[in-house]
């Protein structure tokens, strides 16, 4: 099977985890046009929504939660420092965790940014048609095991 | 809605785009599991894949069919001409090219790499169902507009 400009990509095209790995990637990409108003990447987006739902979690547990390696993660509450959306509280009595929590103008930025999410959302599920999207996340869930 | 070790998630167990990473890391993660005798990556594997059946091809040709930004894959292939799976030949009359072809050893790896990857791959649709892989595929294919 040969792609657009004649490359013969093999078995590739039939490979589930290559498939998904293109997919999540074009997903991904309008994600970030779709959020270039708050200039959030989708794991930027995550780990604002997850702080949010669960203030004052360590950042362990966030980056665990996320499924982000460690390193990573801490660049990611670097930037999200930086930014000013997002602050490190050191924990009483444990003095290598942090605790993590929105600023008031991360609160903003998620507000806007779940707006534009939710847009976003929707559009790639109608891609999907009618009880499409469910029927993926069912196939996505028996892929995981479940 | 919370995972197992009770964080949160919010919105994104149910936003495609984060389920189909999450899903994509597993399947990865597996892929690596099930190549660790030839000691490959998903996307050295590609890499190996696509110069085996279009030798001579150039380098630039090869990172854009794969979507691999062309740092990374200059990264990718010096680390594969130094393990001796594949060399670089300049391009006659065009300095700043490189054509890439597998070595003896690169075949070699492939073919044995091939087998793993075939097995990883019927272990994983199993998972699917009748009928499901197909199904999966046609709804991968409408997200990217197709």
């Amino acid at each position: 099977m040969a792609d657009e400009a004649g490359v013969d990509l093999g078995e590739l095209p039939d490979a589930i985890g290559y498939v998904l790995r293109r997919v999540q990637l074009a997903i991904f990409d309008d994600f970030i046009r779709s959020l270039a108003s708050v200039d959030l990447r989708p794991s930027q987006f995550s780990a604002l929504v997850v702080i949010d739902r669960n203030p004052g979690l360590k950042q362990t547990q966030v980056s665990e939660a996320l499924g982000i390696k460690r390193a990573n993660f801490v660049a990611l509450v670097d930037e999200l420092e930086q930014r000013g959306l997002a602050r490190r509280r050191q924990v009483h009595g444990d003095r290598r965790s942090y605790a993590l929590e929105l600023t008031e103008a991360g609160q903003a930025c998620l507000r806007a940014a779940r707006a534009l999410q939710a847009k976003h959302e929707r559009r790639i599920a109608a891609r999907l048609g009618p009880g499409g999207r469910e029927a993926l996340f069912k196939f996505l869930q028996a892929l995981l095991g479940r």
